[in-house]
C-alpha cells in the first residue's frame, strides 16, 4: 500500500500544480485580506472537485493587520544617511507619520535588557542583534532560541522606555531581505513600533555602532483593522467503522503578505489535501474519518486552530491523531510525535520505522505537534499530535521573506512529503496508534 | 570530537567560500582546458596555505574534448522550423559543417532498437526518449536506469546505420536546458554525432512525431584534441602510527563546460579538503595518513582515478578506506559502503550509527564507492570504498546544465556534508573499519 501511495504521489501527483495555483493565482494571503478569502474559496472548490464525502467551512473571527505602504529606514551616521532594508513585524503598530529618529542601543538578549535598565534604554531604539546559533543541526531550534527577540523584545524594551525596536532577521542566511513574523505585545505595556532588519542591514548597523554614535530612523505604516470573518476549510472521507473518530491532516492557509507563502505554508496545505486525495484515488475505505484541514490565521493569532479544537469538543468528536505540515515542503525526514507514552513511541518505531526506511522518512521521534493542532490537546489529553518533519536546512533562507515563492519548492520533495503523510495516516487508520 | 567537528564546519567553515572561488573565479573546467589547469593551481595553492604535511600533483594524461561553437537544432515540420535547445554529448563527434537533416525515429530503449533493426533505422536520426522513472525514491537510480540511452545509445544506433542520435536529457525536471554528459563510443562502430535535447524539446518533438512525419536538423562543432597533461592534486596529513596506511577523501576537480560545476563536483572537492582542514585545525593527530585528493577527469575518462590507483600500487601504499563525495552538496543522509563483508557492515552500524544519528547522517548502507576511487579495488580487494550520500532530490535538476552554479548550493547543507565526512574519517582512523 505504501508503494502504491508513493507511486501515486510521484507519478500522478497534483500537489505541485495545486501549489502553483495557490502561489501564482492567489499569492500572499494574510488573515483578513481579500487574498485570504480567495484562498478559502479556492480550497473549498478544490476539495469539492475531488469529491470528498463532505466539504465545509468553519467560521472564525481573525485579527486583521495590514502593513500599509512600504517601510523606510536608514542609519544616520553624522550627515550621511545609509538606507537599509527593513519591514514592520507582524501585529506591530505604526511609527508616527514622520517616523522615529533616535539613538540606538544594541543588545543581544532580553536578559541584557534587564541589566541595562531604564537609564540606558529610555528614549532609544533598541536593536536586538543576537544571531542564529549555527551549531544547531536542526535550524528550527536556532529559530526557536533566537525568536524571543522578535516575539518578546518589543514589549520588553517598551517597559524600559524604548521608543522603538529593530530586530535582526531570524535567519542564518547572509541576505538583504528583512524576515517578517509576528511580535507579541504584552497587555498593559505601551506598544512601540518594531521592525525586522535584513542581515546585511543588521551587520552594517552593528559595525557602524562600534565606530561612532549613529542614530537610526524608520517609518512604518501598519495598522490593525477590526477583526474579520474568515474560515477553516475542511474536507472529509467518512470512516466506515468509526465515523466519529477523526484523523486530521493539514497546514495553514494564511501566509505573510511579503511573498507567496509557498513553503510557509502552501506546501503544508497542498500536502494535507494530497494525502487525502491519494487515499481516495487508491480506493481506500478508511475505518476512521479522515480530514484534510486548511487552518486559518496561524501566522498572527492561531484563531483557526483554536476554533477547530473548540468545535471538535462541542461536536463531541473523538480525535485519534492530527498531523500538521508546517516546516516547509522539503525532503521528508520523518515525524515528531507529541502525546505518546514512551511505550507507544517505542511501538511506533518497532512497528513502522522499517516501513518508512525505504522512503528515507523513518525518523519517528518524540516532540512534534504544530501550532494549528496543539489546541486539540486541552480537550483530548491523549490525542497524538504529529509534526511532519522535513529537512529544514533551507527553510530560514526563505521563511517570511519575498523569497518564499513557488520556484523555491522542489516538485519531488513536495510529493515525497505528501506520500509520507498519506502513509502515516493509512497506518494510523488501519492499526491505531 | 564529532560535536567539535560539526561546530568547526558550521561556525568557522571555509568550504562555502572555497566553492565560491572555484565556481566564480575559475568556473567550468573540462579536462584539458585552461580552466582545468587553473583549478589545479588553485587547489595546490590552497592546500599549501592550509599547511598540510605534504602537497603534490600527480601527472596524468587526459582526453581533451572541446564543444566548439554553440549547437543549433530544429524540428522541421513541413515548411516550419521549430528551434529547440540541445547540446552535444561529451566526447561526441561533430556533424558535417552544414549539419545533419534526417527523418526521426523515436525509441525508448536499446532493446527496441534491436527489434526495429537496420531497415527502420538506416539513414535516420534516432531519438531516445525514455523518461526518468519518477517512482525511484533515490534519483540516482532513475539516472542509472535511464542513462544507457546517453552512454550506449549512439553506438547502438550507429550499428544499424543511423546518421545521428538525440537523447532526452537525463532529468525529471520539466525545464528547457539540455543536460550534457559523456557518451561512450564503441571501437569499430562508426562514430555518429549525438546530442542531448532539453525536456521541453523532447516533449515537443515527440508530440509532433505523433501528428506528422517531421524531420530534425542539428549541427554541432565539437572535436577531440590530442590528450593533454593534467594533474590530480593531493594534500596529506602524515600518519603518526601507520604512515603507509592511507585514508583518502575527495571528489573530482574537472567539470562539464556548460556551467560552474558547483554540485558536480565542486562541492565534493571542497568537502574533501574541508574535512582534512577541520581535523588539522582541531589539532587531531591521525594514526594513518589522511589524504584529500582532487581527482582529474571523472567526467570523460576517469584517468585521474585510474592514475591514483596505479601510483598507490606502484608506491606500495596500503589503502584502508577511500571516501568520495560526487552526488552533490546537499543535506547528508549517510554513506554507502562497498567492499565490506556483511559482518563488517553490521559492525559499522552497531558501532557508529548512533553517533551519526544526532546529525541525521546515519544511513550506513551497502553499496557506494564512486568513479574516482573504484580503480583502487583492483589493487586493494579489501579497501572500503565509501560514497558520501546526500539527499539527491534536486541533483538532476541542475546536473550537467548551466544551472549547476554556486547559487544553487546551500551553505549549511554543504558544511554538514564536510562535517559528516570528517567525522567518518576520524572514526575510521581511530578505530579501523
Amino acid at each position: 500500500m505504501m508503494r502504491k501511495i508513493y507511486d501515486e504521489a510521484l507519478v500522478k501527483g497534483q500537489s505541485y500544480e495545486n501549489l502553483h495555483y495557490l502561489c501564482k493565482n492567489i499569492g500572499g494571503r494574510l488573515s483578513g485580506s481579500a487574498n485570504a478569502q480567495k484562498a478559502v474559496m479556492w480550497g473549498k472548490k478544490l476539495m469539492e472537485n475531488y469529491g470528498f464525502d463532505k466539504v465545509y467551512l468553519q467560521e472564525v473571527m481573525v485579527p486583521h493587520w495590514e502593513r500599509g505602504a512600504k517601510e523606510v529606514g536608514y542609519i544616520i551616521d553624522g550627515t550621511i544617511k545609509v538606507p537599509v532594508k527593513l519591514c514592520a513585524l507582524g501585529m506591530a503598530v505604526a511609527t508616527p507619520a514622520n517616523g522615529i529618529t533616535a539613538n540606538v542601543i544594541e543588545v543581544h538578549s532580553l536578559k541584557e535588557l534587564d541589566t541595562l535598565g531604564e537609564k540606558a534604554i529610555k528614549g532609544k531604539i533598541v536593536f536586538f542583534n543576537r544571531p542564529f546559533d549555527a551549531r544547531f543541526i536542526r535550524t528550527m531550534n536556532a529559530y526557536g532560541t533566537a525568536g524571543d527577540q522578535r516575539r518578546a523584545g518589543p514589549s520588553a524594551a517598551a517597559k524600559y522606555g524604548a521608543v522603538g525596536v529593530i530586530v535582526r532577521s531570524l535567519t542564518e542566511s547572509d541576505d538583504d531581505f528583512p524576515h517578517t513574523g509576528a511580535t507579541d505585545y504584552i497587555d498593559g505595556v505601551p506598544k512601540i513600533p518594531a521592525a525586522a532588519l535584513s542581515i546585511k542591514a543588521a551587520n552594517k548597523l552593528s559595525a557602524l555602532l562600534k565606530k561612532s554614535k549613529v542614530k537610526f530612523y524608520f517609518k512604518q505604516n501598519c495598522r490593525m483593522l477590526p477583526d474579520a470573518l474568515s474560515y477553516n476549510v475542511v474536507g472529509e472521507m467518512k470512516g466506515s467503522e468509526n465515523p466519529n473518530k477523526i484523523i486530521t491532516m493539514g497546514g495553514h492557509l494564511d501566509s505573510w503578505d511579503l511573498a507567496e507563502g509557498a513553503h510557509d505554508d502552501g506546501t503544508g496545505v497542498v500536502q494535507g489535501l494530497e494525502a487525502l486525495r491519494i487515499l481516495k484515488s487508491l480506493g481506500y475505505k478508511p475505518k476512521n474519518t479522515l480530514r484534510a484541514v486548511f487552518f486559518m490565521n496561524e501566522e498572527n493569532g492561531d484563531k483557526g486552530g483554536l476554533k477547530y479544537a473548540e468545535l471538535a469538543n462541542k461536536n463531541k468528536e473523538e480525535h485519534v491523531a492530527a498531523i500538521e505540515s508546517d516546516s516547509g515542503g522539503f525532503t521528508p525526514l520523518g515525524f515528531g510525535f507529541d502525546g505518546l507514552t514512551p511505550a507507544q513511541l517505542k511501538a511506533v518505531n518497532s512497528n513502522w520505522r522499517h516501513l518508512f526506511e525505504p522512503y528515507n522518512a523513518d525518523k519517528l521521534t518524540a516532540g512534534g505537534g504544530g501550532s494549528d493542532i496543539e489546541p486539540l490537546r486541552q480537550f483530548y489529553p491523549k490525542v497524538a499530535l504529529i509534526g511532519f518533519q522535513p529537512d529544514g536546512q533551507r527553510y530560514f533562507d526563505v521563511h517570511h521573506t519575498p523569497n518564499d515563492v513557488f520556484e523555491n519548492v522542489n516538485k519531488r520533495e513536495l510529493e515525497l512529503g505528501a506520500a509520507a503523510i498519506a502513509s502515516l495516516v493509512y497506518l494510523i487508520d488501519m492499526r491505531g496508534i
